[in-house]
């Protein structure tokens, strides 16, 4: 296997098979996450909840897993979590708090919902309009860009799996902060996500007729994935950081974009942003600094697990634009899920996340 | 007919038939102004070119057009300009200064190249690598942004009419630096279009395989509609003017969205943009302000040479986000040449121009 | 304007306004006949319905028709019928019935759903598990395929207009069975539809994700546009007609194509068909036989009125294979309305239909 | 792993590791080759050919490889194939013949053209127009539709892999045939494909804004995928089968689908047929006859090696509907190459291939 370059790998998976729960198995992140554990040596999944859907076998959901033998699926309440290790909570906001708090402590999580991602109760309550439900659980969730932070989710027993945005956004500006050579208060984030970041919901704005053949931005000023980026732009930066980000809607299934706009401090240019992304990611497995004039397009990542980016002159004076690409529901959701849980376990970290991008 | 306001139109089409050549007639932009002027009793069609197509009829080339009775497909050379009175030329960059200048005097032009968009000699050289070929015809166009030319396209002989990316960031973006509302030095202009802004040529980054579910970045730094936005957005700012402009090729045939990030001058806020905007359009046919927070689309423009803009916060302090959609083969090419010809003939400017957006 | 042949007119439109209701307002067919209006001088949209939107702007339903003025949305029990001439009605089936039973003797209608198209009682309430509501008006009404049916058409007060599907297969094959060409009991019907023709309702089958980058076929063995067909096909043949028909799901937005495999009568060969339908067709404005080996494209008739037929040769001997494209929403629904409605007035047939094909 | 059943595995793939080569390596099928070895611990790419860009690394031809350790692309002439034991090639029909006729006797060879998929020499110059160039050569391919030929692809050294449409079409239509269930001589098959399957090629017809948002017929009557059909239907048939088969080209990248309507001979029903097919196919692993009224869908198998069929009454007396999916670059193109190179290479034949579908 090539493309991942040396790793150190702690563990053998079938020494550590995680008897598994997936809560939420009736979306796209709940299904990317059976695809990708197919080819996962350590995941044997016992679980697979869909309240609304619950009884019916996973094949009068999604008729390509008819093939895989998968159990029923089932409410939560009747999932007997005292025999699972390892739970991939793919439940939509706001409910997940209450369902991880009564987890048993046997359990390790991987949360795909926003409900642990934001550290500040207060921030958390301003976005989301009410107290979180779990406060003491918020305090010891680890947020999972798994890049950055390794020792801690090797570590955790719950873990807050970042959104699609913040993965595509944080990716290319971390080290940027952290190393000091960009104005943190002058970040401007043009997104644009695939229409599965929507997720499986009946919507009249996800409709065929709706998405196709157009472009549009959404929510403009005040998307929910906001306090996240910021808040993770603010650590790396060690000041408060207020960014512009603005998402948009593309008609396609797949793929995220991220084109920033950054001012250098004093003294800096594109080389050493591009310098510093090397260095922060040369020895990566799955962010990748292409070569000088290389463009990053979504297609290139499109099923996998890889974040690809590139510095670019702005014409401006004292600027630089970098474009980062992942897939919404691999590096965005689901592998970045399976990439934590690896960690989580001591695996080598590709495992069950090396298939090649799918082109066209 | 509705939406269009109160119109002071001089002449009656019927009066002032213009025996019409398309040269270019193969491509998209040609077969758009065959299709505009469907509806428009003032244009006559007498010669369509197309140097490779030449002898075919033009069902030949578009089916769907074998219903219109159309002449066949000539050369250039072929065709007799002594009994023309109006040219649409949609030949590629490059070659059509010649053609034009060649042209008898008695002829008036809608060119819809990039030739003669650029005043500035100089500046023309740098960016297409080699003097211009009819400099003394390059002082005399004028450039065909309709809502800021009319005087001078009234009496034009040659009108050089504006790419779909200039025409895109240009509308929200003129009456702003114009009225001093926000800072010339900090523009970024995040441009999306549709792929029929690639043109009809047969190349690999243009294949269905290679758009269809995926996004990109292209030309970032250097994509040649870059002076013709700084040309214009120099002039109305009174002094010189270099913007950040991405353009990104997204999966849809039609349509192009500019997310324009601005910076207010000391003391201005987002509603000064806004009634900056609303002056300047509110009674212009083609160009609308949305209702405060509804979202611009491009769907909600297809086939139509509207452009619909809004203006919305940014979390930023300081700034504000503004969005605009053309259709890019309609006002950003045909759609507004024929409006362009409507004025130098003294004609009701939405003449031909008054189709619904096709939606879905 | 060209591509219409020579037509006999017997009024003029602009004395003939008619005060006009549109019901069901809401969806695509709706704000497809509001599209058509636009250019069309008899229709004087009066009242536009839609229950559950009703009390709001059309622009907040659909933001690009927020230029044209409409009248606001009211319910259907808002509407004084008293003062309206012409109904559109585009509701959904089974409830059209009652509601077009309490219109007033007064008000012409073409009714857009499946309710009035059947005329055999028993068949509609085998395909439809109940009997039909106004069972009386099921007889008067005339069946809307405008070229089958024109004398009826104008002395019409209730037309069905007819089903899409029925729409892009009755017009390649009635000519052929009225002429007893081919056999009636060996008729394949393969046909593919664009995703509009599934509405504007929020259904998980409609989303984006799950149509686009994929094709199934859909209800096979027993869509209800089947028995349409088979009504209008038995009709021209004299007998009666059970024919395979399979509709298809193609991620596209609009556009509709029957591929027909036919057998031959004893002693007949493809130019028999080809002549069949050329005299059928030769000189009617929105039906056209292509010229031999140009296959009909679905884009060829995008957003216009059009059907495109070719015949081709079929490698098994004695059977042709005909193909049919039209515009689902356009002559497979709004724009069919329209041509029925000019029909009942005595206007010019194309009038508001003459907009070209938006390519691409 | 699920889904695959029972297998018996004759070799170790480690122990096997063959040199391999891949030919015309810059194409789609090309590249999932390389995509679907990455999995594969048997091929070692040792060569990849693309005569036109030799020279370059493969980033410099598809960017999202360049993360692979792939060797440099090269020339044909520049390939020591007496260091190979395995090619694979994916060059175009004509050429091919050519190519694999030099190659030494020690190469084993997967070949992805048409070039030596039929076996007669008369139809084969009939539908190329000339003679084929290595007569002796197509006597000893076997062609490898691989469920139908394993003892020969275990013996064979040239493997003719079969087109995507006559994989489409043959799966669900050979045991029907070979049982005796349908009458020969009644059968028709609509085929649709995703644009892929025109190759990577800068054609105007492939072009996205000729292709996306439409849906057309094309070489109705003529298509070269017909006598490759027709020779493994009439030899399952034991007698000559003439079909009629129509593809159309679909808005989407890949996938492919087969409408396929059949006769009964007398005394049959739909479920011998349905019984046929799952005795034919009920221990493949890849081969799947879906659970009664499942509907195949393309996206059901993309990106995957499977194939989905399922059985449909037709609503015409005495015939059925049968239709089946396939990823037409992989069970069509390169993952049934992988196949058939795991049979000759006595391997467990999904190995490499056991990836899930791509959803959404």
């Amino acid at each position: 296997m090539a493309g991942f370059g040396l790793r150190f790998v702690t563990n053998n998976p079938k020494d550590l098979v995680q008897r598994t729960a997936i809560l939420g198995a009736s979306g796209y992140t709940g299904a990317e996450l059976i695809r990708l554990m197919r080819g996962h040596p350590a995941f044997d999944i016992k679980a697979i909840t869909a309240d609304r859907q619950a009884g019916k076998p996973m094949a009068a959901v999604f008729p390509h897993l008819g093939i895989d033998d998968l159990p029923p699926l089932v409410t939560l309440d009747e999932v007997d979590f005292g025999t699972i290790d390892m739970v991939f909570c793919a439940l939509p906001h706001g409910t997940t708090q209450e369902v991880i708090a009564r987890l048993p402590d046997s359990v390790r999580i991987v949360d795909l919902s926003a409900d642990f991602r934001l550290t500040n109760k207060a921030v958390y309550e301003e976005w989301y309009g009410k107290p979180h439900a779990a406060p003491e659980l918020q305090g010891q969730a680890v947020y999972g860009l798994t890049e950055f932070h390794r020792p801690a989710l090797a570590m955790a027993r719950l873990v807050a799996n970042p959104g699609c945005y913040p993965t595509a956004s944080l990716l290319p500006l971390l080290p940027l902060l952290r190393d000091r050579l960009i104005e943190p208060a002058d970040i401007v984030i043009d997104a644009k996500s695939g229409v599965s970041g929507a997720g499986r919901g009946a919507k009249l704005g996800s409709l065929f007729a709706e998405v196709a053949e157009g472009l549009q931005p959404y929510g403009v000023g005040h998307h929910r994935h906001m306090p996240e980026i910021e808040q993770e732009l603010s650590a790396a930066a060690g000041e408060p950081v207020r960014t512009s980000f603005t998402p948009h809607l593309v008609p396609m299934n797949r793929g995220m974009l991220a084109t920033c706009y950054v001012s250098f401090k004093p003294g800096i240019d594109r080389q050493q942003l591009r310098a510093s992304l090397v260095e922060a990611y040369g020895n990566e497995p799955f962010v990748h600094v292409l070569d000088e004039a290389v463009i990053p397009s979504t297609r290139q990542v499109r099923g996998t697990n890889h974040c690809f980016i590139n510095v670019f002159d702005d014409r401006r004076e004292g600027g630089a634009i970098i474009t980062s690409v992942i897939d919404n529901l691999v590096k965005g959701a689901s592998g970045q899920a399976i990439q934590n849980a690896n960690v989580m376990l001591g695996l080598d970290e590709i495992t069950g996340l090396t298939d090649g991008a799918l082109i066209p």
